[in-house]
């Protein structure tokens, strides 16, 4: 049996593409407060100055803390229900400095927080909330709702474990009416909340707050074309940034939107000036006010006409009454609509278009090609980021640079991802083969049902589409490509754990939704190289479909393979990495590196454990599970993944074979539900039950010794 | 322990709505042919008359086969290319009484078959597959395109073991360029082969010919979005019947179109008359024709001004070009809009609104509720179905009723379907409870987040899909209803085989999706009277998602609770039906049956065996399987479903807890991959690998006993 080296130095000439060093910062850690607001002077360099300049509020960025002597007394949306407009732009202004500030310390969603600080305030002044229900598409953007609704104090946790969450949370507060993460979701679930108001026959609001990027989603089409039949009174607030909302530059700068509704929304936004809008708004109200409603209708039209442009009409033909654009950094004018909105109770859905700037206000992030969408830490002044150094790259990377290999000789390469060419290291493929890489927007039902229609002519798909986000694509993967046996290649980024962003983007379901279908070839690697030489593979393979998973993060530092160039592997086959004796573990994917650790630590104590990269979920290594249930009295199989998933194949195998019949222990270890529903935060201190501190307890407890001979805690 | 008693008579007063019984048939079954054919005389009684009346083609139905003389020409497409006009006309009345000659003996999708009869022949007339691609959404609209494409002779054989399959299907014909059976795949198909052919430098032609209901999915609207974005020439046929596709009917009559889209759709028809198109589709193609592109392109918007109507915007600003609305029964305007799409080779997407009528040219269809959507065989000349006698309703009416009697004492019960509000048995609850009741069109991402934001504001959702239809709204499962435990009840139908829909309408994967997740209590009924007890069960769990899953098909007669009203069981209790020894069988949900099946064969040669019913998957009743596995040597779980799902929660248990350390011989029976991927419509002579005899036979070996024993083979 052969032994494969892995720990080696990672090839550090690898891509074109060179790691961003970290900056040394300008000025240090926690200084003294400088605290000074209003005043109309100059920044002096250390301290965030916020003032008030020709009409318009500006901030001087600095590292110090602002002064926020507005902000200090909210915590909660009711205390900002008496502020004049003049008070309401300077807490906006407050918020604004205070997110950068705060941001600058702990990294997150920089960008979209800022682009809606205005609208943010605008809301909470005009609803109350928890009655009236504001609900934040996506999330990401939530963080000034977050500050708000009494959560200031707490923003510098968010992401870390038992921390703030990174998006609403219904647990976490009664302001967060609809707990999000995945894009889109806001208009269905605000249309459940207004039918079941109406049901209840209360009067409160329901407002929605979705991005242009999320309008792209089916899910949000869906939603629009049910709200316009059932004619509930519903806000629906397009948060038009002219982005798709998920990391947005490609390698060349910022990415263009795609999909034709980025034209429309460009049209009506070219149409027509902001400052017309207050007071058409007005008109329409009195014109409508205390007419009857048939009577009402016609004029409501008429005014419509005068402030609606071309292009409108898109969401007047699905059913809502169109409002806009509206200059979603002016408070006046948004406070304005949202009152006159809210003041006519018989609308039905109602579409405001608001057009914000990304970044909005804070220099560095206005200029960045990404708009700073999410952040490391950096330093406030400039914008700098202090990325943490890694010897490695992530694993997107090794992804993009091995299919480059593939599609550099095999021409009918394609690949194919949805808003995410940052997020599946697509951007890299997309600037060497621009022509054959497809960003279809955030629709990922649509990439994977294109990717097969790219299949049946002959074409190798790859369809590269983070695990939790391709259960938004899976009736296309059961229906489009695995029945009909096309040869689509999934790309299965971020499986498993993902950190920071929670239980929402946790991979917990790829393994156990995709080895249960019949044609699929289900595949991880252990590590880079290992996903080099799984790219082969599934270019290789062309008369079936086929997917393999990769976590989160960087390399583990694998000896990569000549050029970069993956060699394609035997279906099926897994291999073995260290022999031992009673005891084996059978790792899948990444886990196979907790096993090598675990192996590690027991042999420090004696204990010489056989690990196993079984490599293949579906088709499985019958050969080698055999073998191993044979030649040891325990068998583990280890995987980063929810139940029913690689564990239920070994198992299967085990059962129908009759090998469990005898004495052979058997221990699955897998994501246990806890940790899928709320621990993924907790992967950075590998507490998520599958550390390899737990397996090597696992196998010491299996054996009969102590697990006190580890000095296991 | 406890038996309970199963195998009882029905109680058939059990729902306001009778079984409509067999009319007895005016003629026999086959007689002596009696061909006749373009005769200018009525009909006479037995023999089918097609015949030219004032201009129009007009058929006499009867029992008999009718004389298509000029249909038995064409076994390709290529036989039709030199007919006129003329006998393009009368090959689509030939084929019309053809489809429902062939449908009145073997039952089948008639209606919307019937409707595109002429659209079929005009698009065969003018493109040429397989060259060019015509993608059927949905697909049981293509007998006719399955007739003229050389299947005539096995249309018998349709949906049957061995036999055609109910929809295009790639492995049948070139000429089904793309497998189908779920709605909306069809625009995202058709972008990804005519970006295909753009990379390929291919000149083909791409045609999606999409229904309006399936307009109301999100991923066409996806696709739509994309195509617009890219630019690329595609065809899109909108065949507009002013219906969703599915069971369309609700208890009072034919089903209003559900979404602002059929809005939009109306008021385009109402704006322009069918006759002027001819005229201005020509002036078309004569002002664009050899102008260069920035020049057509302004003509072709003053152009389209002319023919488009009101609502067509909808289509323009989502970037296709809209032409219509074309009179879907008038195959010289057919063929003359779509030689001139097809002439005019940089138009990019094109979207043709055709307006059919489902049934059309056959009475009984026309005049039907349901337009005689899916039928039983029936009498041609009447359209009397004869639906096959049975003693009990289906599932999914004792799963209405029992949520009626749930409703009517608790008024926060609400239901959600997707287009299904016949599949789903729904449509009896919107009698009873029409406020109550949502269908959303066929929208299952819209359904489960809808039920979501109901569920937040302490309604009681349950969202009735079946399971096929499920593993669309999957990441809303995940991310709006599980991660937030939200308490949304689904009640999942067609689980398991579903008989002739085939392999995409198998309920395959829902107990595996389903109960990987955290918080999802997951349960499926063994008879229609436990059906009715998890109803109960489910509306009695409001602080956490559930689901029931139940097969297609009809009841087994057990003994109904008193009134229909269920009661709540103790959820993560299973139950012992028959007490033997050795070998014990732990069925989940209809698999149960096929266990006490097998207990009676067994009996009978002096074997007997233990039967229990899990009842639940997910909590999992460990002290019974603790018990089961202790108390006997061989313990075998049966379920009908792919891997990963029941079995995998009982392995998991049966290792963690050691059980499975010991000699305890565990046996999973489930769906074997090639029964989901081709044998589903097997299900009528239970050969899918899961029948009693295969349980039987499989305990006999188990225990060291001959299968021959029990006279199987």
């Amino acid at each position: 049996m052969a032994f494969s080296s892995i720990f080696v130095k990672p090839n550090h000439s690898l891509l074109p593409f060179h790691i961003h060093k970290a900056p040394t910062p300008n000025c240090g850690g926690r200084t003294q407060f400088c605290v000074r607001a209003s005043v109309n002077n100059a920044g002096d360099g250390g301290r965030t100055i916020i003032r008030k300049e020709n009409d318009e509020w500006k901030i001087d960025y600095a590292c110090e803390k602002p002064a926020t002597p507005l902000l200090d007394t909210v915590n909660d949306p009711i205390h900002i229900k008496n502020l004049s407009t003049q008070d309401l732009e300077k807490l906006a202004a407050e918020l604004r400095a205070d997110l950068v500030h705060t941001l600058s310390n702990i990294g997150g969603h920089l960008s979209s927080s800022l682009g809606v600080v205005e609208l943010t305030v605008a809301l909470h002044y005009v609803f109350s909330t928890p009655d009236d229900k504001i609900l934040w598409d996506v999330g990401h953007q939530a963080y000034a709702h977050k500050i708000l609704t009494g959560r200031r104090s707490l923003m510098h946790t968010i992401k870390m474990t038992s921390g703030l969450a990174g998006f609403p949370k219904r647990d976490e507060s009664i302001h967060d009416a609809f707990g999000v993460g995945h894009s889109s979701t806001s208009i269905s679930a605000g249309l459940g909340m207004a039918v079941a108001r109406d049901l209840l026959e209360k009067k409160n609001n329901v407002i929605s707050v979705i991005g242009d990027g999320a309008m792209t989603a089916g899910l949000a089409y869906e939603a629009i074309n049910n709200a316009g039949f059932l004619d509930t009174n519903l806000i629906v607030v397009l948060n038009d940034n002219k982005q798709v909302s998920l990391p947005t530059a490609t390698l060349d700068g910022p990415a263009t939107p795609v999909g034709a509704l980025s034209r429309t929304l460009s049209k009506i936004q070219a149409s027509i000036e902001f400052r017309k809008i207050r007071d058409t708004a007005k008109n329409i109200t009195k014109q409508i006010g205390g007419q009857k409603h048939q009577v009402a209708a016609k004029v409501d039209e008429y005014a419509r006409g005068m402030i609606s442009a071309s292009g409108s009409t898109l969401f007047e033909e699905l059913g809502l009454y169109y409002i806009g654009p509206v200059d979603g950094h002016n408070i006046e004018d948004l406070v304005l609509i949202f009152e006159k909105v809210k003041a006519m109770p018989t609308l039905g859905p109602v579409l405001i278009h608001v057009v914000t700037e990304k970044g909005k206000g804070y220099p560095p992030a206005e200029a960045a090609a990404d708009k700073m969408h999410n952040v490391a830490k950096f330093d406030p002044k400039t914008g700098r980021q202090f990325k943490p150094k890694s010897s490695t790259l992530s694993y997107n990377q090794y992804f993009a640079e091995s299919l480059i290999k593939e599609a550099e000789i095999d021409k009918n390469i394609v690949a194919i991802h949805a808003a995410m060419g940052g997020g599946t290291g697509l951007n890299y493929f997309q600037k060497r083969f621009p022509e054959r890489c497809f960003d279809v927007g955030i629709a990922e039902q649509h990439a994977v049902t294109f990717a097969a229609g790219l299949a049946t002519e002959g074409f190798k798909p790859f369809c590269a589409i983070s695990s939790s986000f391709l259960q938004r694509g899976y009736d296309q993967v059961v229906h489009d490509v695995d029945l009909q046996k096309l040869p689509v290649r999934f790309a299965v980024d971020r499986g498993g754990l993902v950190g920071g962003d929670g239980p929402t983007h946790c991979g917990a379901f790829d393994i156990t939704f995709m080895a249960s279908l019949p044609n699929m070839v289900v595949m991880a690697p252990s590590d880079e190289a290992e996903l080099m030489h799984m790219v082969a593979t599934a270019a290789a393979i062309d008369d079936r479909p086929s997917c393999f998973r990769f976590p989160r993060g960087n390399g583990i530092g694998a000896s990569l393979p000549l050029n970069n160039k993956g060699t394609p592997l035997e279906i099926g086959k897994g291999r073995i990495l260290i022999e031992g004796s009673r005891v084996a573990l059978l790792g899948y994917g990444s886990m196979v590196q907790r096993c090598l650790q675990a192996a590690e630590m027991l042999k420090t104590i004696g204990v010489y454990v056989t690990v196993a990269d079984a490599r293949f979920c579906k088709p499985l290594d019958t050969d080698l599970i055999q073998l191993l249930a044979k030649e040891h009295e325990v068998l583990i199989t280890l995987e980063e993944g929810s139940i029913g998933g690689f564990a239920s194949h070994v198992s299967q195998f085990l059962s129908i074979s009759g090998i469990l019949d005898g004495p052979l222990k058997w221990r699955p270890m897998m994501l246990p539900d806890k940790y899928i529903e709320h621990g993924s935060a907790q992967f950075q201190n590998e507490e998520a039950g599958l550390s390899s501190k737990h397996v090597a307890a696992t196998v010491l407890s299996l054996i009969g010794r102590a697990k006190e001979d580890l000095l296991l805690n």
